[in-house]
């Protein structure tokens, strides 16, 4: 079933421990579509400035991601300068030009309106209402959020939650927007304000779900190299949701599934710089990685 | 089978968040014996002082701990004082009172000599080699260190680390003693020192396994309260080879069962401050969470 996302599209200039890169294509929605596509077909919302070109355009197109709500506007794309250290845990933004982004208002086209998986990636949760408001057939709503919008724009992000199904945010974010430092008193103080699935991702440490039933946590995929963390955040959504839709099955079962294969994407996102480590990959991988979670995680009990 | 352990046996003066305990019953070797004992005989090699008196001897008593090895030295017995802050993942040392085990130099007990598992507390690694050189019947070695030793003596852990079979430590020791920030590479460098299984301690974050054949990753317990996290790392220690030396079954599968069991007695003695998590415990409680464990970490292929 078709998955639909809104968020950021942007060039971005990364420095880690192993390298750098400049003006690569990354943004949350492109991270989330590009893992996604492995799975299901996608649809795009999101902004672009006139210095995005036809090579750009083409890593969707050859993704088979529908990019009919991309919209293009006068002016130049988003661009993030950023930067990991030590154990790159946490980036250290340098720089950030709105540029495009800064008036972006989604517009959800016409073909996109009977989208049953939707992924509000991580912008203005005010924007994200509205994407919500429009999607009355949506069978699954996935948020992300962060710091800048839980201290700047908390009562606006509070709605939004009520409107959601599913927040998928980060250990740190999940902790200030509860106001609880134990992970298990915030899951249960989140699924107060609205979401009935909570995912908290903990970086190298790996993922836990929240449901009405249980607790699943699953370990990130222990790699010999990190190159880039970038965009791991999103692509885990990407897998997560990706999986979701294409299987149709929202079972307790099939939502931890969908957390290893949200880890499994960003396992191989974070092996390379920018999208390398998702666009030079095959279903075969996707599958076997799969199964090294299982052998990874495994005990009889 | 019995299993040895030699190590500290404290006097804790200890803060968190949720409270504090003064002059309570501590140190590596209590905790981990305490916990093995839920598993198997366990025998104690320490030092204590005059101020150790008759109710605390009964706490080891209590557990059918085999105190042959504890010798009373004259003089107080070791002290320390720490306070957990904010997330409660690193102790801050206040004060460090060495007193009798100053000048600790662990005697094994004849009725000891025939041990087949030994857990080497974390002392003085030339201490460590000593004991381990007078067990020739040891049939699994393990090895516990901190950072003092491995900037302070490097060359004497590495020796004793060539005579063991596991070592168990934390990560960000891990990555001290190898040199490497990645933890795959890490575990490649340390089990290239000596021990053929490297048990890497990650707080909260849970454990990770490295053997010859596989990595095992197993989370921490998500617990609504963590009142002191004194003593989690050797009490898990203690389920760990209190497992082993159970069932006396070191293949792969039971060495990932020993992972669990050591993060199962761990979360229990976090949940109280000092021992108390330890002792307030029965058998049905141990096997109910490890199942709940289970449940955690399963996903279906």
């Amino acid at each position: 079933m078709s998955l639909l996302v809104v968020g950021s599209v942007a060039f971005d200039n990364v420095r880690t421990p192993h390298g750098e890169a400049a003006e690569i294509l990354g943004g949350a929605a492109t991270y989330f579509s590009v893992a996604a596509s492995w799975f299901t077909p996608v649809r795009v919302v999101a902004v672009v400035g006139e210095d995005f070109d036809e090579t750009h355009l083409q890593i969707f197109r050859d993704r088979g991601i529908d990019t009919t709500g991309l919209e293009r506007a006068a002016g130049r794309t988003f661009r993030w300068r950023g930067e990991y250290a030590g154990n790159m845990n946490e980036a250290r933004t340098l720089e950030t030009q709105l540029n495009v982004f800064e008036t972006f208002a989604p517009k959800v086209p016409a073909s996109y309106l009977e989208s049953e998986y939707v992924f509000l990636g991580n912008i203005d949760p005010v924007l994200q209402l509205h994407v919500r408001q429009q999607l009355p057939k949506a069978r699954l709503v996935a948020l992300d959020s962060m710091n800048y919008w839980i201290t700047g724009k908390l009562d606006d992000l509070k709605k939004t939650l009520t409107a959601v199904n599913v927040l998928v945010i980060n250990e740190g974010e999940a902790k200030m927007l509860s106001g609880q430092a134990n992970l298990r008193r915030a899951a249960a103080a989140i699924r107060g304000l609205g979401p009935q699935i909570l995912v908290i991702k903990r970086g190298e440490y790996g993922a836990s779900l929240f449901t009405q039933d249980a607790i699943f946590s699953a370990p990130a995929f222990p790699l010999d190299t990190v190159q880039d963390p970038t965009g791991a955040g999103d692509t885990f959504a990407g897998g997560f949701m990706g999986h979701l839709a294409k299987t149709g099955d929202l079972s307790e079962a099939n939502l931890r599934r969908a957390v290893i294969y949200g880890s499994v994407m960003a396992s191989f996102a974070v092996e390379e710089f920018g999208l390398g480590g998702l666009l030079r990959l095959s279903a075969a991988q996707i599958t076997d990685r799969f199964h090294d979670f299982k052998k990874l995680t495994h005990f009889d009990v």
